[in-house]
């Protein structure tokens, strides 16, 4: 069974901050109200500034709408997405907590196989509590959890696991598709409840999925940017995909680990698969560039801190994509750009300028 | 639910043999007979020759004993292991189908938690037969099974996947845990059924356990060499282990996948951890170096048969872990030897020397 059910997992509640793009379902608080209400909330309004997002009573929440991310950020407000969900990541940068939890406003409470409702929150909090192993894998999948341990061959030393930097959470019904897949299967419903977590290896890229994310801000914060999506830009639905692949390759730098697995959601509703197409054609192709650009990349032995291989990656994005197309290189610029907004709102001596002990180990 | 239950699957009866080291257990085979008794045995006897072991009625077998091993490889025959059910490897050589399961005689049919017996040969063809995503990893598992698919952001060039070498089922009741693990947790039971089947992915080590294992022989039987173990080594318990670690590099060199997952059997009794810590002592030790070593094995370009890999791979263990320990120094040479022994039994011309459609995507 899931161990979101564990009452020993501490909940912190002043230590995470849950983030929102813009609310179109007045049930999603509703429905999440006992699990989301003693934490705060910031709700990144993707659209229309003048429309108003109605929280409903008694939870603790800022909200944050375009004029906002203009007054705050003046001109580096550019580096935030419009009319585009990616926009959340301005959330991660105005958060002064320790963890993030982000949510699509069409995930709903899932049930574990007893029918039990899924304490998502509590699991993302529980895996990222718990160390990660990233540098040989163990088959009886996480060893950290109740009842498993490392088995026969893991070696002694790196049993002490590396801390973890994300935990990525899955979706019960609709699955997570692209677009042509969810032409040609749209009828399908993942209902399969895998009753694992396990970390994803150094060395391997995944598709990060923004729908049900849990991650340490003050690890890996400045790489959670989400990119320009949205209105004006030539594609969308990469924006968790693009901060996933720039997260891994940082994670894999630094020696952090990467989660996925449980918790699962229910993902209520398939966005419409035309509208997707429209804006992941673009990203389709270029992601056969972007897999071996991010499979190759290295980073010198002088990032040591997350902003700097965030800076050092968006050199690498504009030499090398810059010549896919010229969004590679707005989008390079807008990488450096998020990352002085994110120190100016986050001044030095945080948390996130410094390393903690898990340099890489392994190859 | 465990799809090794579509009916969909075949059997493969006249391409899979069966291999069993030394059964010490009468129940064994009569527990296996609906699943096993359709298919060819290899059974392997590790210890005294003149003991005589008891197939029951209906099964059709071969025996070999350690009198039919010297005889067979004459003074190649000092590469198969004495009282040691790494033995077994033997049964591998002399096989002429394409497919082999192996599997230890405390190894049971389990149940899958509707109660339904597994059968675990019946989802390792499918494993086997199915392509491996080794170069992405794939967050819903599995991409070719019943219900699921690739997910937003694979990409598509990689959908095609690479050919399956191994399949790595796991166990239920008694984890596969070393000595120390044992000793320190004597009442750990796996409950855990995790309903999925992953590929490792490239570039990552497993520890691979002997107990519930199939591979495709065609493809990566001359890696399957369970080194020298038992008697007169100084080492046991690290068989499959060293074949995994081997079979891993080859594999990833020739791009070829691994999956690790389904099926599970139920094991049903924990050896002598005190016994098992005097086999495994220096492999404890030692696997400190093995690991980083296999982590940074690579193999030219000329190797482009899994025998040219191997050899190649004995050169580098003689090279590099020879000063760990003179018994790789012996060791290596015994893989020459099984490689030789293999060729021998196995003359060109046969699929094992011929390269599949499988060559390394991705970096």
């Amino acid at each position: 069974m899931a161990d979101s059910a564990t009452p020993s997992t501490p909940l912190l509640t002043d230590e995470l901050d849950i983030v929102i793009p813009t609310i179109r379902n007045l049930d999603f608080l509703e429905m999440w109200r006992p699990f989301f209400q003693p934490y705060h909330l910031i709700i990144v309004q993707d659209g229309d500034p003048s429309k108003t997002i109605k929280v409903p009573e008694g939870f603790d929440y800022e909200l944050y709408n375009r004029n906002d991310i203009n007054r705050i950020l003046g001109p580096k407000a550019s580096c935030i997405s419009f009319k585009d969900s990616a926009c959340r990541c301005f959330g991660y940068m105005v958060s002064k907590k320790k963890y993030i939890y982000t949510i699509d406003d069409d995930c709903f409470v899932a049930k574990d196989p007893s029918g039990k409702e899924i304490n998502a929150l509590q699991q993302h909090v529980k895996n990222l509590l718990c160390p990660s192993t990233p540098f040989f894998f163990n088959t009886l999948y996480d060893p950290y959890r109740d009842g498993a341990d490392f088995v026969r061959g893991y070696p002694f030393s790196l049993r002490e696991g590396a801390p973890t930097a994300i935990s990525h959470g899955l979706w019960l019904n609709i699955p997570d598709y692209d677009a042509p897949t969810q032409l040609v299967k749209p009828l399908e419903r993942n209902k399969r409840y895998v009753d694992t977590v396990l970390t994803i290896p150094k060395g391997t890229l995944f598709p990060m999925c923004g729908m049900n994310l849990g991650f340490n801000r003050e690890l890996i914060g400045p790489a959670m940017y989400f990119g320009l999506m949205g209105d004006g830009q030539p594609i969308g639905r990469y924006d968790d995909m693009w901060a996933g692949w720039c997260a891994k390759v940082i994670c894999d730098h630094l020696g952090w680990g990467i989660k996925t697995g449980l918790p699962y959601i229910w993902h209520s509703k398939a966005s419409n698969p035309f509208v997707n197409l429209k804006k992941e054609y673009n990203g389709i192709y270029w992601q056969e560039e972007l897999i071996p650009f991010f499979q190759s990349a290295t980073l010198s032995k002088e990032c040591t801190t997350v902003q700097k291989c965030y800076i050092e990656l968006s050199k690498q994005v504009k030499a090398k994509l810059g010549k896919v197309d010229p969004y590679f290189v707005k989008l390079a610029d807008a990488m450096v750009t998020w990352i002085e907004a994110w120190d100016e709102l986050n001044p030095s001596g945080n948390a996130a300028s410094e390393i903690p002990n898990g340099t890489a180990k392994g190859t």
